[in-house]
């Protein structure tokens, strides 16, 4: 067992505005039962070992094993008290306060979360419903800022890439933040911190204060993907699929940078929605981009792109290679149509209403054997619809590598198979050999990768 | 019919955060048919009212019928559509800024009112849910802020007062914002102002920013005593008891200016928490002053209470005659010892979660002419249940004097009979008749009293 | 004798910004020898009755002979020692935080004045070197500030007036705070105070932060008018020349209330300037006004501009009576104006450098016996120059009137004798005669008025 | 001749208080003539040369010899036309927001510099006038901060440095950031930059705003050293000695990384301070470190300074190999003594009055070949003159390294000879060869380096 350095000690929210009430403290305080406290500790955790390189969550959870968090009323204002807590979260014994700050961001989440649940004016067997419930979440972690432009990028891609992408998407957020942009990403390492570390140093430059590096999280995956310290607005949306409507309902635009099967799930969530009829007018700039070095992968997707959802598909995106102030000049322009757009339709800057989403996106899929293989994936469906099944069969590739309950139904039932027209399996099966080969399906552990589906034509 | 100057407007919130969701926004926006609307609506009036001399809430309501306001959804957050709306609200066609401000604070306070009551998080069948609401409420206000050591100071009396006293308690208003203290009326006119004003010209002097002026008001009182424009924080609470909860959980201290009849009901709901047996050790300064004119008045009121509630009553107050800065010292010396007590109890100092508060005080009392008949009056009753019911006879006296229903209830069924212990009916009815002697007992439109009320002993 | 309440303290600025080397401090230090020592002891004397209602330099001095204050420099800067201080300027033991600003706003600009007065850089010698002083003086006390659109308005009257006259004043500051707009006085008490308190109450209800009330004032004058603690922003010039400078070149726009006749000499001052040929096209609002009680007074004023310098004299001001919201709405129009011509010739928002002001008006008049009887006073002259003269007439009756050297010239020699054209000779003996019996003579100890002069047609 | 990106640009201070007088003005824009426009002129080049990777000043000139700067007045304070200004001080046509402060900056310290200089309050002849005038220069430039506690580290060190040293410096910046420690350098590339990088980031997530990357430099200096950008506040001195007084006057601690000569020439300046008589109580905290690289280069010079100076010149100072952590923390220590130190002797958090520099350390040393022959460098002198002596000997060596007057010396009359006691001749010798071994003896366009100075012992 490794030596793990820990400390105990007493944080309060320094200049933070949180409050609870006695019932909400007490709630968090029921050690061991509730699950609102098992919640509460292990994003915690996660908060706490912020900077490390560690990205298993069942490793951090094990190693931190007597790690505890107690929630006290005090005169001031609420107190957590840790014991066995990371060290690595302390400078000279105190906190350091970007982790303080997410810390009871992550409590506010969690207390509103479950609260705003039991709330009747909340209905999430409708669609308006769910997005009605992102809003709310958004709100309270005072995420919505009326009166501001149309300025927030958010940046998708690996948070496990090479140095070569990572030193890019860094100069890619310098050339954001020297445009006074603001970053918003999934809040890990890699693609999730190297813009926003760019954009500090550019924003630094421009004497920007007030800038926002927002971080979109939820409890599933904070364990695995920390956020980085330079996030200074951590929100943490309840799953996977509020999380991604959170990104582009409250995002003005989006860059793609080179990223694994899960950066491809996202692609297609984007493209589906982007692609809906309903949407066809609604401005939403959209660039792929990746250094010199990353030019194979970017086409590979473009032209996977091409050959199952079409041309109109492609027109929904820009690809960028190697240039980023391109990308920034090309961002800004595209934000001044979303400007202009919203004016027009009066529709908030804070908050992109017009966008549809169709239940669809909204619901989790569960990829049992059966559903993955009775996915359809016919070039005779109406190409948002695919774009939709494609965005299916990849989350379950990402379940069947890297999650518990997807591991267990392959090792159980052996591969996934997928189905559908030729004109689709045959570039999908590619796009995933190309992926395999440029080591860009990671497993935990550094294992090789051995499929966990067959693509059958 | 007299002039009215109105004006079509359409006003933003400036630098506010409040963000509304599209189903919020219709909610609202349902002109006519809305119970939301109409309250909005009225509160709505009452605030571009601020300023002028009207305390007639149907007196204002009628002079703008055609008052009209929409909400529409915008780019840049919500905006206000108003029609025909009070000129006096506005300085060369734009309104004035802490006018606009209340406006959305009202929209705040009724979307979330609505809607949090509808959250199955409270129970307001419980003494502990009525006051988690109430703490939901003043949180959602932004109006709880950890971390304060605790300066705010209520001030309570008469909205319609001698020169006199105004000049008072705005000299009083002016000792407290020297000594860097906060202040909290019912956000009307008169010593609901004199104190704002005072304090502003004293915080000016000692350079001090951010001070807080918090209004605490209902819709059903709104109308009658418009929030003065000093106000910079206003909170509407749904009912008397909610705002009276509010006024003792987040006020530190309490001073008592002459009054009326509703000064009086205060006054004793006040003795009545602080008389009952858990509350006897918690601090609570409270300070019963006046000018030199009012002096007769303070002592009928203190002996008032020492021939009723007795002397240990008299011990939860202190009378200061016509010495503002003695009223502050004595104030700032209470609060240190509120610091010392919630600091060594671990009691937020931002929310008085030790005051206990019986369900009694916590329920509307519905002044029927049996009700008020069989109110126990006896001096044998515990003094926290004899101030509770003294509390509720002054209730009923002030809606037999100025609310429509009680009006009417006297209209048909004569005065209302108050029963009691000679010990105790004495008093009482010597009180109540100074207080006709010094026109205290204040009808609309300057018609003399006639009392409502008829004291059997 | 009378008592006196003195306290023993020591001081720091707070947040601001002063430093001093070793050297400035030790020249600071020299108690007893230094002239610049005794000008601090004096301008800090005078700040620390801020206040109270003493008008009477003399007496003031007189009262806290044992008064000394000495500079230290510490580890977090300058320190004061304070012995035997007026009592008044604390609050339970500790200094008002804007009469401590005050403070170290006189250290500061003492010691800049001194060492400015040195440097090679400032020729005194010519018109433009003396502009240029000014200019330095008032940039080092951070006064002006490039970027702001003209917004200060600068009110002249009284500083010992009705009460009639100061509640208007306060209420004309109020509209003009409701608009937005700065105030600027000499800074002590009556008008100099009033419309800096309206300013105050309508600032706060529009919500303006960092308001600049403004206080321009002279060693010569602090003592008998100290500054109101409302000043948020105070200088010390070092002589009324210089003083009557940085009025016209900081302010924007000048209101004209009631007042003395040092009042006069001020509005003579300013019309001088107004009406000389260089300075036809500068636009420079200016408005004489004062409630319905004071009419006859404006009117009289005004009058006697008609018959001694003529129509286009007045011209360059408007009278309005008892009419804030038109004298505030006037103001604001004027203003627009003067932003749009120093737009057009790149002039500075925040200094008047097109201004022309004669080295007559920046020098000294020395009011002997022989000067006032041969001041040239005929109709012939070119009306600014014919201003000019009858400034140094009425800054000479000021001078018999209340200062030292002036009163003992009276008593050595008689009164002053003006000589000059009777149609200027007989306006001036009758306005002399109406402030007379509206007692706008105002002698210290209330001594009934001895005219001390003798007006010669 | 090379491409050059150029463009033409108006600009004005943005939230900048630089406000000048129309002398001040006309001073400035004396094209061609006046030398305060041509020094204007250079330093504005330099800083728009900021974050380009040439650091020949002669090359810069060369290449922008038609780059032109005037200066005007307008409505909203001053503005700078520029022609053919360096493309790369700007995004997308408009200039980075560190860069236009920087011109700014540049104004006010050359504006203030010259004018100074012409006053009588500053006195250059003796000593204490000198310090005054480094006084008075940084208080004008607003970077003396009363009240602030001492937190400002000097990093001195090679502006031309491996990779690996960069690294380093990033990497302490970013512990002293932790700590919330400010940064200040000498403005330029290399070790001059690194720690404020490394700082901005920890700064981040300290969540620390207000944080100061201080600038010092010269008009000699500038050029060659352009400020990089994230230096918040620059300032100007007027020559290499005032700049080093100001390092040390207004610096806690100094941390020496690797560099070349003129690093081992500021580290002997500050050892002569500190080991001057007068200073030996005075705690001034000195870490002497680097990467493990550069284990050998820091054992020499500390190897150096024990031959020649002896031990106790060792022991002003700590030597930290590769360990950015201790660093910091012993860093933090040292500024503990300082400030419990400055607060027992009440000398200034902000300005280090008490430390005494010799006279010969605030004069220029001009070394003709006769003065570097006769410097006395004998053991038997006080060490803290020894120290002055071999730093007079490195800065002769700068010179005739790279600087135009030392060049032509050299050419004109062959090497320099440097005479001394064999005991400091040897060990200097073999220093002097280490650096030229380990290439940290630079000259301009990579020639390679033959020494221009002969050791005789």
């Amino acid at each position: 067992m490794t030596q793990r350095n820990v400390i105990n000690a007493s944080v309060t929210p320094k200049g933070s505005l949180e409050t609870l009430s006695q019932r909400e403290v007490q709630q968090l305080s029921e050690v061991g039962s509730g699950s609102t406290h098992k919640l509460f500790r292990q994003c915690a955790l996660a908060i706490l070992n912020t900077g490390t390189r560690i990205d298993n969550a069942k490793t951090i959870l094990e190693a931190y094993e007597d790690f505890e968090v107690r929630i006290l009323q005090q005169d001031r204002g609420v107190r957590l008290e840790l014991f066995n807590a990371p060290a690595d979260a302390f400078v000279d014994g105190e906190m350091i306060a970007s982790t303080r700050e997410m810390l009871f961001s992550a409590l506010r989440d969690i207390v509103y979360t479950e609260s705003e649940l039991s709330s009747a004016r909340i209905d999430l067997s409708t669609s308006q419903g769910i997005t009605d419930y992102v809003f709310h979440l958004l709100r309270n972690a005072r995420t919505l800022r009326p009166g501001i432009e149309p300025n927030m990028v958010v940046c998708w891609g690996g948070h496990s890439i090479s140095t070569e992408e990572y030193k890019y998407s860094k100069r890619v957020g310098h050339e954001l933040g020297l445009r006074s942009l603001d970053v918003c990403t999934g809040c890990g390492p890699g693609v999730m911190k190297g813009p926003m570390k760019g954009a500090t140093i550019a924003h630094a430059k421009q004497r920007r204060v007030g800038s926002r590096y927002l971080g979109l999280t939820e409890p599933g995956i904070i364990a695995a993907e920390a956020p980085n310290p330079i996030v200074n607005e951590l929100v943490i949306l309840p799953d996977i699929e509020k999380r991604l409507e959170a990104f582009v309902r409250v995002g003005h635009g989006i860059i793609i940078f080179p990223g694994g099967v899960g950066t491809a799930e996202e692609f297609l969530y984007l493209l589906g929605i982007l692609l809906h009829p309903a949407n066809r007018e609604v401005p939403f700039p959209v660039i792929l981009t990746g250094p010199s070095d990353a030019a194979d992968y970017l086409q590979q997707l473009h032209d996977f792109v091409g050959a199952t959802l079409g041309e109109e598909a492609q027109k929904r995106y820009q690809i960028v290679f190697n240039d980023p102030t391109e990308v920034a000049r090309q961002m800004t322009e595209g934000l001044r149509e979303v400007r202009r757009f919203r004016r027009e339709r009066n529709d908030a800057f804070h908050f992109n209403w017009l966008l549809k989403i169709e239940e669809g996106f909204q619901r989790p899929f569960d990829p049992t054997h059966e559903a993955m293989a009775s996915l359809p994936l016919r070039r005779d469906l109406p190409p948002h619809e695919l774009a939709a099944n494609l965005r299916r069969a990849f989350s379950g590739i990402v379940a069947g590598n890297v999650k518990d309950k997807g591991i267990r139904r392959i090792e159980q039932y052996g591969r996934y198979e997928i189905h559908g027209d030729t004109a689709i399996m045959q570039p999908l099966d590619k796009l995933l050999q190309a992926f395999v080969e440029q080591h860009r399906m990671k497993l935990p552990g550094g294992v090789p990768y051995t499929p966990c589906y067959r693509v059958v034509s």
